[in-house]
């Protein structure tokens, strides 16, 4: 039975340390070289898709995809997407290889060109986006680029802290919020029914409030009972609030990350408006890519069965470094971690102040982790406390020697700063 | 021999008249249905390239390209583009499936950003650029779409009249220029050797001046000995003006308008830049796509081989449109032409007042021509004379049909002006 490391004397922290070191040192001698930082598929994953280049034919929907033309993406593509995320396929445009690139333009054209009919954000004194954390770095690095300024919102178990948030939105400069509402980067939490529904209940000052909707994980189940997202489309019109939320999701997990295809799911309004700038910004995008994706799966079920696939290659990597986090420890008091029923990531939590320390133990001893604070606005975790674990690259043997060093990483560092304390 | 219009008399003219209209009405009863209006590549040229999706295999310089990363391309296709456009592979960046999507994302960048340190276009009361005419309306589309005014560029037959264009940057409100420097859109001109070097040599009043060099026709001969185009790269470092220049191109035109490959060459400082905005706005683009082009053609001569192709199917089509432009309108004085070594359009000039005129009777008579206006800024052509014709697409037979009713309404159209003017 563990002890927590709270409750131990000086001595018994000294003892714990030694022993540690040990088990710390003889992983170093082993001269690792193990990578857990990003939430990329492993080759397997990617083996799991390569049937999709089978497909050779180039007439889809009546029309010869290898052309130019189609703009917002081949019919059944948008089909596809529409059935996929519950919208209709007007409601769908089909985007490039990552919906990172449809994010990055949505906030560029709400810059320059506004949205609604409101002020361009460029010609504003100040814009501020609400950021639920730890979140997706990515979506920071688009803020920062546009020099959005960045309000930290803590992230609760069922959703962002909606108390927060409705103080927040009384200020007309909050322009919008950035949420994976399903498997959040990196926590694994699913929004609840009631937390979407405030979301969209939502009566921001802001008239060009905007939520980027990132459903990168929208049918990225671990388990038979994957979490239930509630369709923020299906209520938003209760609030009229149905130009408020802009819907991304791509199969860069499903298919391939280099080589997928995104979509951006909007109201008929903002359709139109993003409609308007890509007249300006391409022709169409890879229709071909499109056409392949469609042929592969067929409908949604096909999808669905695809993504089982992932899960029994992506489950037992989670599973083995849960164990070692258990073991490692559970019962301490140094640490928490969520046990995701889905997504990329696991998000561990360690004593405050320690997560730059456990980062420097792995890397020391061969193992990178994420970037400690990148999962935090400007990369600063206020707390120091944040690590996210990505086990779906690294095979299951390398997860295993890497995850038993994170746990003994973690336990240094708590222990180096209790006994700093005292 | 054909007769001035310009010099017969009302009765000849109306006789001529009476002569056309019978020709005219004899194909509009053929209920026609032809399309001219872009620059399309035909299904046959397409065909040539549909091998590429042979290609199955997915690691190229050591890394699988069906993965995230690479954000600027994979090395191999950057030294294709290199080699291709004449400079080195770290001056390219492999971008998506559209050159067009480069140039929007970079003035985008201007707007919301600045170049070079300067000034973000955004924050400017006034941005102007020249636009060489007539010009590709898609470029006008995205200086429109930022609010950026756009000054009209005499084309001359080497190039755009460099006169004008040096007495023009002495504004600094004037920031950029877009330029088709080979086999231009829609003339089909290639800049001489002396307008690349006074263009290299420009010592615009604003620091932050950028020419779009779309080089969209580089290895679009439709003869043996095309148009050799000056390497701005080359010589611009004589002048300092490194930075002056960002060029762009793409496989649209040589393997898939719809599922191509384009890129982006620029000065280390320049490269820099954009990379800045990439990593904000993707991972990678298709690297798999990238890939297959790459393998598919092998190096530059296996691009040069495979345009070859496309020659011999498109200088047919080229040669009964001319065909019937000469048989129709020579010797009237009511049209001039350009014989393009290359490119995708033949650029028709008729008698002042005539070209809308003109785009009527074909479109009543069956046959879509470009909208006249749409090779000038705004959609407004001073002298409303130009008309863009786009053969590429149609087969020769229907070409030979459109071409002559087009030379029809061209006469149609000019006599009844000479007729209102009497």
């Amino acid at each position: 039975m563990a002890k927590l490391y709270e409750e131990m004397s000086a001595e018994e922290l000294k003892a714990e340390r030694k022993a540690l070191k040990k088990r710390y040192d003889a992983f170093k001698a082993r001269g690792l070289n193990l990578d857990m930082s990003r939430g990329k598929p492993g080759a397997d994953q990617l083996d799991l898709s390569t049937g999709i280049y089978d497909i050779k034919y180039y007439v889809a929907d009546g029309v010869d995809v290898r052309n130019y033309g189609m703009m917002d993406g081949i019919p059944s593509c948008k089909k596809l997407f529409g059935d996929l995320m519950g919208v209709e396929a007007k409601n769908v445009i089909v985007g490039p290889n990552a919906s990172l690139t449809l994010m990055f333009d949505y906030i560029s054209q709400c810059y320059t060109h506004g949205t609604g009919g409101n002020t361009p954000w460029c010609k504003l004194p100040e814009v501020k986006f609400l950021c639920p954390v730890p979140g997706y770095d990515r979506h920071f690095t688009i803020l920062e680029h546009f020099g959005i300024k960045m309000i930290n919102i803590e992230m609760k178990e069922d959703g962002p802290d909606m108390d927060a948030i409705e103080e927040y939105i009384k200020d007309e400069s909050v322009k919008g919020m950035f949420c994976v509402p399903k498997y959040s980067n990196p926590q694994g939490i699913t929004y609840s029914d009631d937390v979407v529904r405030r979301i969209a209940s939502m009566k921001p000052a802001a008239k060009d409030f905007r939520i980027i909707w990132d459903d990168a994980y929208c049918v990225h189940d671990l388990v038979e009972d994957g979490d239930k997202l509630l369709n923020i489309f299906d209520i938003l019109p209760e609030y009229d609030n149905e130009d408020m939320v802009i819907e991304v999701c791509s199969t860069s997990k499903i298919t391939f990350p280099g080589a997928g295809v995104s979509a951006i799911i909007a109201s008929d309004k903002n359709i139109a408006e993003i409609k308007k700038r890509l007249q300006a910004q391409t022709i169409s995008y890879d229709k071909m890519n499109q056409h392949r994706h469609v042929q592969f799966f067929g409908n949604v079920d096909g999808i669905l069965e695809h993504m089982k696939k992932h899960a029994a290659i992506l489950k037992p990597k989670f599973d083995i470094v849960l164990k070692h986090l258990d073991e490692e420890l559970s019962g301490r008091g140094i640490a928490t971690w969520f046990d995701p029923k889905g997504g990329y990531f696991i998000s561990l939590d360690v004593m405050e102040g320690c997560a730059k320390r456990v980062g420097e133990l792995c890397k020391e001893a061969g193992v990178t982790l994420t970037t400690v604070g990148a999962t935090y606005p400007y990369g600063i975790d206020p707390k120091n406390s944040n690590i996210r674990i990505a086990p779906s690259f690294p095979p299951v043997e390398e997860l295993d020697v890497a995850a038993e060093l994170l746990g003994i990483c973690v336990r240094l560092a708590c222990i180096e700063k209790l006994m700093a304390n005292n």
